[in-house]
C-alpha cells in the first residue's frame, strides 16, 4: 500500500489532496511541490488584506510547510517548480527555484493541482512598473508594497470579474480613487445585465469610475506613477492598474506531458478526476469539469470545488470509485452593503445554447417585513417550463442572498423541480424569514408560469411594445407613479381595478405593472379572470427601472 | 364554477387560501369568518411587540376586513365564530359576536383554518389577573395594558418552548426580571438536551432565572401582583404570568361535525387536505400531517407549513390534484445574540422509535476563519448509517445559522443522502462561508462515518468509560489544557502524537478528544492506521463541556 504521492501545487486543492491521502495512509511518502513562496494561504482573503480588512498579512497563511510537517507528516517544499513530467518512467523535473538546482523525482501516484494564471492581455505597456496581477502572496505583497511606498491616488483596475471588483471595493477601502474598466457592456460576467446593473449602480453611487465597453489598449507615458490607460476612447491617469480579466489553466505542464487538454486550456480528466495517464490526477482551477446543468464542459475556477476535487482525489487514489458529480458554479460576492450571488446558468448561456427556458423576477423583502430591517432581495430565477428543470439563479440584496442562492444550488444539485421550491420548508422566525420564504414565493411564480396562470411580457420586450395593439398599465397607488413611470402607461390603483374594467381595451393585450411586481399580478389574475388578454411585466417597476430603460417623471 | 367557499379562521391558512381562490376565480363568493377582532396578523411577530423591537401595535396588522375586500374582494368578518358545521345541509351555525346574533351560513366549500389554541393546564390560580396566554392580537394587548398599567417587575414564564423563550426574551429586553419555569429537563423541545443546553446556558448568562424540572402546581396569594407560582419545590413571587405550554389543535368544531380527529386531535385529511367529507378541507395547526421523514402523524404548528397548505387547498378546490407533501418541522428562534435552528427529527424521537441512527457533531465558524468576525456554529447532525437517510439537524450559532438549517432541510425535502451533503455548491467568499461550508463538513464527516474511518465515542457514553479497558487521550495543546480537561485523560498535543505512540497502549481502546474535534480525527486516523483501536470524542471538549459533564482544571 505505501507509496509515493507527488503533488504539483499546494493551495486548495492539492493541500486538501495531500491531508486526505495522510487521513487514508500514514506510510506513504506524500511530498508537495509548490512554485511559490506559500502553501494553504486564503486565496480569496487576498483583497480583503489589501483593504486592511483583514490586518495582517500572515492572517493570510493558514498553514507552513511546518506546521504540515508536524501535523500530517507531508514533505511540503515551497519555491520547487515542477518543469516536465516523463509519464513513461514516472517522474517529474524538478526546480529549486531559490538555489537554481534541477533533479527528478519518482511518483507512483501525480496529482496535478496546478491552478489557473490571470489572463495578461497582449497590449503594450503592461510591463510597466505599478502594473499588477492578484492571485498570490506575493502579488499581494507587491501591490501593498507599492501603496505603501508610492501613496498611488488613482488606480485603474482593469476588468470588473469578481476578483477585480473585490480589489476594486477593497482600494476603495483603503482611500484610493477608483476606476474599473471593463471590454464588455457590464461587469460581473457570472450575472445577466439586468443583475449586474444593481451592482454597478452601487459603483457608481460610491462615486468609483466605472467605464464599460471600453477595451484596453495600452499603457503608455502620462501624469500617472504608471501612466495613462488608454481604454476604449478613454485616457485614464493612473498611480498602479490592478489586472482582473480573470484567469486560464495554467496547464501548460500537462499539455507538454502529451495530456488532452480542452478548448479553454483545462486539464481534461474522467468522472474520477483521472487524466488519461492512470497514475496523474487533476484537481482544481486546472481542469475542465461537466457543468450537470446544461452538460457542457466548462473552466470553472472556484475555491470550493477545489478542496472537494482534492479529497475526492485522494480516496480515489486509495482505492474509493467516487464520481465527481460537476460543478454547477455557485459564487458569492460582498459589494460595499450589497450581496451579490449566483448559481448555474444565466440567461445569455441559455439563450445562446437555445435552450427552452423561462424567468421570473421578484423582490422579497430578506425577514418578514413587519419586523425591522427588511430588505429587498433582487432574484432572478431561470427555469425550463415544460420539465420544471432549475437552471439557475440570481440574486442582489443586502441581507439574506447566500441563503437563497445556497438554498436553489442545493436544490438544483438534487435534481428538484423549480415547483418543488413552493413546498420547501425553510426557517420562519421574523428576524431571519417570512412565511413564505424568497425561495418558495419563486417557486410559486415559477408554478404559476408553468401553470399558464401568469402570462410574463419582459422589461427588455418594451422597445417592441406596440400601442396599437397593446395597453401598459401601471395599477400603482397615484403617489408612487407621481415618483416616475414608465412612459405611455395608464394608472389605475390595483384596488380600484375591479370597478373601472370598461375603461380597458378588450381588442389589445394588457400589459401591467406595478412597483415589485406583486399587485400586477394579482391585478393580471384579475383581468385574465374577466376574459382580458394580460400580461405581466416581469420584475414590475423595480427591475425595468433597475436595468435602466426609459422612464418618465 | 362560481360558488361560495367559506373559511373559518382568517390568519395564515385561511387567508393564503381565501387570497388563493380570489385569484384563481373572480366570480365565486369568498366569506372569511374569524372569532377575534383581527385577520391576517403577524402572529410570529407578537413578543417582538411586547419587546417594542416592533414599536406599534399596528405593525402587526397586515390586512384589515376592509383591505381585503378592496384588494381580493372578500367577504371578511371578525368577531364571527363558527359554532357547528350541517354537512348534510351543507351550512355552518355562525354568532357574531358583537351583535351576539346567529345566522346559518350555506357553503359549497368549507375550509377549516381553526388553528391551534394555548394548552392550559388544570392548576388552581391560572383564571387569576394578571396571568396571560400569548396566541392573538388580543392577548398581546392584554398582556401590553398589563405591564403598561401595573408596572410589574418580575415575569414569570411557564414552559420553555419556542413562543414561551421569544416572550421571556422580549420581556428581559423590556426591563422585567425573567424567571422561566419547565417541568421538563430541558427547554426547547425540538433540540436534543445537550443543544438546548446551550440556550440554557445563554439565559443564565442574562441573568435570567430558568428552573428545570419545575412543574407548575399552582399560582397562589403572595407579594407578587398575581401572587406566587408554586413549581416544583420552588416558590417565585409573579407580578405576570405568561403561559408558554405550547398549542393544541381547535378542532371542536371539527369534532363535533363528526370529522375524524387524531391522538392529539388534530382534525385528519387526505394528501390533498381534503377532509373525509369532500366539501370539507382543513389546514394549519388543526390538522394532524404526515411528518415524511419519520412517517408519522404528527400535529406541528408553524406559519410557513399553514401558509403553503392554505394555497394548496385553494388550488384543489379549483381542480388541481396537489399532494401535501407533509411538514419536517424546520424552526429557528433567535434568543439574544444566539440563532438556535433545527429541522426533522431529534435524536430523542429516533431513540425512542429504535431507528438505526448515528450522529455527528461539528463547530465549524461561520464564515472563513481568516476573515474577521468568524463565530463558531455548533451543529448536529442525524442521519442512517446504512441507509444514508438524512433524519434531522440542529445547529446553534451567532450567525450563519438559518442558511445552514435551510441547506439541509432543503436537502431532506429531496431526498438527498447525507453524504450528498459533502458535495453541495454553496456559496462562498470569506464574509460569507468557506471552501469547504460547515454543511459539507458535516456529509464529509458522516461520509467519514459511514465508511468507518470515524468511529466515535459520544459524550453520553462517558460514564460508562472503564479506565481498564479504555485509555482517554487529549490532543491539545499544553496551553489549552490548563485551562480545563476532561478528568482522567493523558495528554499529548497532535503534533507530537507520530513521535509518542509508545506512551499508548495497545490493549485498550484509545477515546481521543481535542477541543472542537477535527485534531482529535486527525489523531484518530493516525492512531488508527498505526493499528491502535481508538473512537473519538464525538463534538469533543466543546460538546462535552456544554453538555454540562464533568471537568477539572
Amino acid at each position: 500500500m505505501s507509496k509515493r504521492i507527488v503533488i504539483v501545487g499546494g493551495v486548495a486543492g492539492g493541500m486538501s489532496a495531500a491531508a486526505r491521502a495522510r487521513r487514508l495512509d500514514e506510510t506513504s511518502e506524500i511530498i508537495v511541490l509548490e512554485r511559490s513562496g506559500y502553501v494553504s494561504f486564503a486565496n480569496c482573503g487576498l483583497p480583503y488584506y489589501l483593504g486592511r480588512e483583514i490586518e495582517n498579512y500572515d492572517d493570510l497563511i493558514l498553514q507552513t510547510p511546518q506546521s504540515l510537517g508536524a501535523r500530517f507528516n507531508l514533505d511540503v517544499r515551497v519555491g520547487h517548480e515542477v518543469r516536465s513530467i516523463d509519464r513513461e518512467k514516472r517522474e517529474v523535473t524538478v526546480v529549486n527555484l531559490s538555489e537554481k538546482s534541477e533533479f527528478r523525482l519518482s511518483y507512483d501516484e501525480l496529482i496535478l493541482s496546478v491552478g489557473a494564471k490571470p489572463i495578461v492581455p497582449p497590449v503594450p505597456g503592461l510591463d510597466r512598473p505599478g502594473v499588477f496581477t492578484l492571485r498570490n502572496m506575493e502579488d499581494t505583497a507587491a501591490i501593498d508594497g507599492w501603496i505603501e511606498e508610492k501613496s498611488p491616488r488613482q488606480v485603474v483596475v482593469v476588468g470588473g470579474g469578481y476578483i477585480g471588483v473585490e480589489v476594486a471595493e477593497q482600494l476603495h477601502h483603503r482611500g484610493l480613487e477608483v476606476c474599473i474598466i471593463d471590454a464588455a457592456p457590464q461587469i460581473l460576467p457570472p450575472l445577466d445585465e439586468e443583475m449586474a446593473a444593481l451592482a454597478q449602480e452601487k459603483i457608481r453611487e460610491k462615486r468609483m469610475s466605472l467605464l464599460l465597453q471600453s477595451p484596453l489598449k495600452e499603457i503608455g507615458d502620462g501624469d500617472g506613477l504608471v501612466g495613462v490607460v488608454r481604454a476604449g476612447e478613454h485616457e485614464i491617469t493612473a498611480d498602479i492598474v490592478i489586472l482582473g480579466l480573470g484567469v486560464r489553466p495554467d496547464s501548460d505542464l500537462a499539455k507538454n506531458a502529451g495530456l488532452a487538454t480542452g478548448p479553454r486550456g483545462g486539464i481534461q480528466v474522467g468522472p474520477n478526476l483521472q487524466t488519461e495517464d492512470p497514475h496523474i490526477w487533476a484537481v482544481g482551477d486546472a481542469i475542465e469539469v461537466m457543468n450537470p446543468i446544461s452538460g457542457d464542459k466548462v473552466q470553472i475556477a472556484l475555491g470550493g470545488p477545489a478542496n472537494r476535487q482534492g479529497r475526492m482525489a485522494a480516496n480515489n487514489i486509495y482505492g474509493a470509485d467516487e464520481i465527481y458529480s460537476g460543478t454547477i458554479g455557485t459564487a458569492i460576492l460582498r459589494l460595499f452593503d450589497l450581496q451579490i450571488g449566483s448559481t448555474g446558468l444565466k440567461e445569455a448561456q441559455l439563450k445562446s445554447s437555445r435552450a427552452d427556458y423561462e424567468k421570473v423576477y421578484l423582490h422579497p423583502k430578506d425577514h418578514a417585513g413587519y419586523y425591522p430591517g427588511a430588505t429587498p432581495i433582487a432574484l432572478k430565477l431561470l427555469f425550463n417550463p415544460k420539465t420544471e428543470k432549475i437552471y439557475g439563479a440570481q440574486a442582489v440584496g443586502r441581507a439574506g442572498v447566500d441563503k437563497r442562492i445556497d438554498v436553489i444550488a442545493t436544490a438544483m444539485k438534487a435534481g428538484m423541480k423549480v415547483t418543488d421550491l413552493a413546498e420547501l420548508e425553510l426557517s420562519y422566525s421574523p428576524p431571519f424569514g417570512s412565511a413564505k420564504d424568497p425561495v418558495n414565493l419563486a417557486g410559486m411564480m415559477a408554478q404559476n408560469v408553468v401553470e399558464g396562470y401568469l402570462r410574463q411580457f419582459h422589461w427588455h420586450q418594451m422597445p417592441e411594445f406596440d400601442p396599437t395593439k397593446q395597453f401598459l398599465l401601471d395599477v400603482r397607488s397615484a403617489g408612487e407613479v407621481s415618483k416616475g413611470r414608465i412612459p405611455g402607461s395608464t394608472n389605475i390603483p390595483l384596488d380600484a381595478l375591479r370597478g373601472r374594467l370598461d375603461e380597458l381595451p378588450k381588442d389589445k393585450e394588457i400589459v401591467v405593472y406595478c412597483h415589485s411586481g406583486q399587485r400586477s399580478y394579482f391585478a393580471s389574475r384579475i383581468l385574465s379572470l374577466n376574459d382580458f388578454s394580460v400580461k405581466n411585466l416581469s420584475g414590475a417597476w423595480v427591475t425595468y427601472q433597475g436595468a435602466g430603460m426609459e422612464t418618465e417623471e
